[in-house]
């Protein structure tokens, strides 16, 4: 992954990524029309190249709609676990259980922004690396929240539990809905993949499990709108008092 | 619209389009595996053909993932909206202002049939026509919830408001949070395209604007994330009394 360019692309994306201090951007791809749209954002950048729209076409998967705008950048440093947890940082936290599509992760770290999540965590293996499309779906998020990569989703449930969390696993099958579970802003809500769910070992070091209230007629939602209303009914709690 | 076939691909599309009696079916086309694995669900129907899976790639989209499974089909015969309101039902209504991809009509949908909601209607101009992509995202609930079309949304949120419905519009700029609002089950929510959001004439016909609480850290949710928080909360209010 390390090898192969990171492009991002899209405005919300770039315009998130040249807003961020902390990204390194290497070269800035931009068309004539775009270059004068955000020529203050652009203004002393150094590296900045214009060119067609169809170069910019040639870097990205096919379909991708880049507005004009290609960045080629480094992924960001991500702090580890640990180091998160030693920020003392009060929000809730997510974690994804072999959620893969990367227009579903971008999704829900746009949602994770939203409703004002501390860090989302995946694991190494299973997992989309930070890309293009996945800047692209979470449109700016991905230059808010930490997305951190932990080799074993049990271990970090386990030490996300020594450091104060509840661990609230996401499961239709759950006894109780998420409201009803009056979760805090101390909460870690784990959240699997459409379809097989929360695998069985994620589940059993959950705290508890909650479920989405859904009428029987749909046995689930996307995953990516899933996340959403889980992180929302958190928010809401917490913004309720 | 009418003239090309109507290709359903994908399990649970395809399931809950056998299981709908309303659904004229005119060809099954399946791979060898998914007539063994559905055996049991194909057994008496007429006009199935087994055939390779390279076949069935050929008639969808580029990318589309069939699961072994397409249907020919026949659009499903949607009421009017006068013919709607006439049923009774007493459920939320959805309009959908120029929200034109299919994925989110599709998941947005499957979100409306999750929550409950009576009927989603969209224009029958700016709004995609029923479509394999929108019931593949759609998961089966194109078979559940209506999907009705009207030529003028503010002549239907008229005709909606005239039969005894409040209208609230989503909008980020609204004063008042959907929680806040205490909407009730007669309610039709307007959700408006992303980034354009409501057009102007749209929103002066709505009786209140209501907004999704989020952090100021990010603009706006993906729409069919916000649909499916925003319907979450009409249903969570319902089934808590």
């Amino acid at each position: 992954m390390k090898h192969s360019p990171l492009y991002l692309f899209g405005n919300h994306a770039a315009i998130a990524a040249l807003d961020n201090s902390m990204r390194k951007i290497k070269r800035v791809l931009v068309t004539k029309n775009t270059q004068t749209e955000l020529a203050k954002k652009l203004n002393g950048l150094k590296n900045v190249t214009v060119t067609e729209g169809q170069k910019l076409e040639g870097l990205l998967p096919p379909g991708s709609v880049h507005q004009g705008i290609v960045l080629e950048c480094e992924p960001l440093a991500q702090p580890s676990l640990h180091e998160w947890l030693d920020l003392g940082i009060s929000k809730p936290i997510l974690l994804l259980d072999q959620i893969t599509d990367p227009h579903n992760v971008g999704a829900i770290l746009r949602s994770a922004a939203a409703f004002d999540v501390g860090c989302v965590i995946a694991t190494d293996r299973n997992a989309p690396a930070e890309s293009g499309v996945m800047a692209k779906a979470a449109s700016g998020a991905l230059e808010i929240v930490p997305l951190l990569t932990v080799t074993n989703l049990v271990q970090a449930i386990e030490i996300i539990k020594k450091a104060g969390y509840w661990i609230a696993g996401l499961d239709g099958n759950a006894k109780q809905t998420i409201a009803e579970a009056k979760l805090d802003t101390k909460t870690a809500l784990v959240l699997g993949a459409e379809g097989s769910g929360l695998r069985r070992l994620t589940g059993e070091h959950c705290d508890f499990l909650v479920k989405l209230p859904m009428s029987t007629q749909m046995e689930s939602l996307n995953v990516s709108n899933a996340a959403a209303v889980a992180l929302y009914d958190l928010y809401r709690r917490r913004s309720e008092g």
